[in-house]
């Protein structure tokens, strides 16, 4: 048991940036609006404060779990399309963070465009006044695995020496952003795990993530292993993550990216590939699937499956990280 | 009087499924939160609960009765599109249902294409732990009739042995959902009205909606007349509700049922038509109207128009049954 | 100092219809909101009572500020963009007034379109039984200028008798609308500044406006002048407000605007010009600005700007104007 108290005030745009400590608190946190939450106590630790949600991108998960948060702490969420801004019209990141930091009490933004996303973060939190929350950038998804990491301890109880596999799968509909693995795999390092990270080999990660996963391995006792064979990824698994990411750093665009991607449609999350990983094996994603093509009905829908149970924490842990910060 | 408590936790997808009892307390609470809302006074029934709004297809009154009504409760309502979701990227019903529901404490939910909408909602229904409102569907509009049950009581008193006219009516503007007039013959022969459905031959109802409402009135000691005379229909009547819809049970497309309304343009509610009715008549719709097409001016500002009260009462209806359902 | 307490119930749809005894009693009241907000104190004044915002443009500011305030306030703003209702279906501007009128307790407007927008909303504010705010027209933006002097009473103290030049400039953006422009000269007259309205010779306002200016400037003690020299404009000003707006009242359409601005390019605000003003003097602008074109960054982000409390004072204004006319 730990906890610190030192959050009022400070910006989740990557856990890189929080302590193990830190971490925890969140999840103490959460696990406690989540229980005052199936009684039915009010909870209004943030009453009549507001956060700023800024969209670049879709999403029905992120935006419905941040405003329905707010909402149950007392406060109210602000959705924010940027089509429906003037931030076509001239306003600046820094203009942005001045003059919504003044508005508001928090800032949450969504950008997962390639190369941009985390900088017009790190450029809004710079001139903004009041904490900054990452809804998912090109780089990381801290609220995402944070829902994971409270799943995966919901499920499994200590995940010290669990076996996880970050495992890459195909889908048709995009290039999805590369953040849902490279912020799981910095994580569940840090926590013990024994990450198994597997995919093609386009579909790679940043190297500074892989080294600091290795790091982190390194310093949790856990261990941190690449991998390009699913099946063997999957064998005597714990916690199966499989879903599809873009290989963003090597395809020159979309385009290629999908050409890349459609020479591994066999890379998917079936029955006979869940059965490889243990009989007591979660399998875990994100959401919104590509059924039948990342993953098949039968393992979404199925016994392993925790998937609802998963973007459920998103809403606990995300107030959490708002009550702490936003207080 | 009657009261019934037993309705927390429970869908209105449709008020077949709700019983006469149960729907005299909704009207009841109804216009005790219409009477605290002129007063003045506090009604925080629903303090920090998040209502989800799903809209497939826009509406002013609706989002804004909805949002307001659960604000003055205390609470929250999300107005979420589904073209700013990531429903076409995958989210299927199920997922709708399981993910919404725990986020939030309620979802209402709009969605008016024939032959989905109302079987999308039911989808949404059985994966949900909390109850889901019917904001219109293709088939039933449950809070629009129970706004307009509660705005004949207010302006007539009970309205047993009263004669309302259920009449089609031209419009330009597009193929109207049936929803509106199955679901007001079906409620208001179970108060006892004599109620007239009139139409031209394309613009049947449901036969199992006919079907019901014949033997609601049977039971109610009510009566139920088809007709297709839009004169003779309004001779004596002491309630006009006159709306267009669409062929929807006969035209193959939105071309074929403009061509087949388009032979019936003469079909106004204009001030000849009303004076048919008796002098005390009042004149009801749900609006929109198709001004001058569908009614003329005289008519819906005119003295017998009821029309301000009866969008009014759908803020209050709302309320209630949001209170009762979701507290 | 001096306070009316008649502002209940009351629109604001131009500061012409409020006395200067009211527009002080809503500085008083935003300096004692910025106070409460500085201290984190709670001020529910509106608690559970909802603004509808009816936006017929888009705008961040004008938009996250009133929503943000009146959450602040303890109540709700509903953001409704006009093409997500059923306006285009047939909502007159009397229906909005009615029906918004009786779900929310105040209604905003934001409809710039030029010979359109302050009819449309003195429509709906005569159909409306709660307050109508105008959150910018085609010819008054009232919240704006309120926030623009209370924070020239912010930084200079008492304005009476120092000089405001309030300048054209040129953006390659859009025809802005002149209402920034007109409620500054009309308002800041009616406080005893000495007020340069400077501009080539097409981008005159409206008479009317102009002759208003003239009296309030007599009356007050201040002053009014024209002027078509931008230096001399500047020269020992002690605040300095240059924008953009289109030269409306003499071109035919939006072509034609852009040829004409197209004339002016060199009507930025730089640091030569810039230092033609007093060296206290402080540059205002109501952003989003074209920078480099309308004004350079070295001023806009230089030791004279003071654009970021004056869009932080929007906030405190419109809550002051909120709870006063909502309450």
């Amino acid at each position: 048991m730990t906890m610190q108290t030192n959050l009022r005030g400070r910006d989740l745009i990557s856990l890189r940036e929080w302590t193990r400590e830190e971490i925890e608190t969140v999840l103490d946190v959460a696990m406690d609006l989540k229980r005052q939450r199936a009684l039915g106590l009010p909870h209004p630790y943030l009453r009549d404060k507001v956060l700023a949600m800024l969209f670049f991108y879709s999403s029905t998960r992120t935006r419905a779990s941040f405003e329905a948060g707010m909402a149950q702490l007392g406060g109210h969420a602000q959705f924010i399309e940027s089509r429906t801004t003037q931030i076509a019209h001239g306003d600046t990141a820094r203009e942005i963070g001045e003059i919504l930091g003044r508005y508001n009490d928090g800032i949450a933004i969504r950008h997962v465009e390639w190369g941009v996303g985390n900088q017009y973060i790190r450029e809004v939190a710079q001139a903004s006044r009041v904490p900054v929350l990452n809804m998912q950038c090109d780089l990381y998804h801290p609220h995402q695995v944070l829902a994971d990491l409270l799943t995966i301890r919901e499920k499994l109880g200590d995940p010290r020496g669990r076996t996880l596999t970050v495992s890459w799968a195909y889908a048709a509909s995009y290039q999805k952003p590369i953040s849902v693995p490279q912020d799981l795999v910095l994580l569940a390092t840090r926590f013990g795990m024994h990450v198994r990270l597997v995919h093609p080999p386009e579909f790679q990660l940043m190297d500074d993530v892989l080294a600091e996963a290795a790091e982190n391995a390194r310093r949790s006792g856990g261990a941190f292993e690449l991998m390009d064979d699913f099946d063997a990824g999957m064998r005597d698994s714990d916690v199966v993550y499989a879903k599809s990411w873009g290989p963003l750093l090597v395809a020159k665009d979309d385009a290629e990216g999908a050409a890349i991607s459609a020479r591994y449609t066999d890379w998917i999350t079936d029955e006979r590939r869940m059965a490889l990983a243990g009989p007591d094996a979660i399998y875990m994603h994100p959401l919104p699937a590509d059924r039948n093509i990342e993953v098949a009905d039968a393992v979404i829908d199925g016994p392993h499956s925790v998937v609802y149970d998963e973007a459920e924490n998103r809403l606990h842990v995300q107030k959490a990280v708002m009550a702490l910060t936003m207080a």
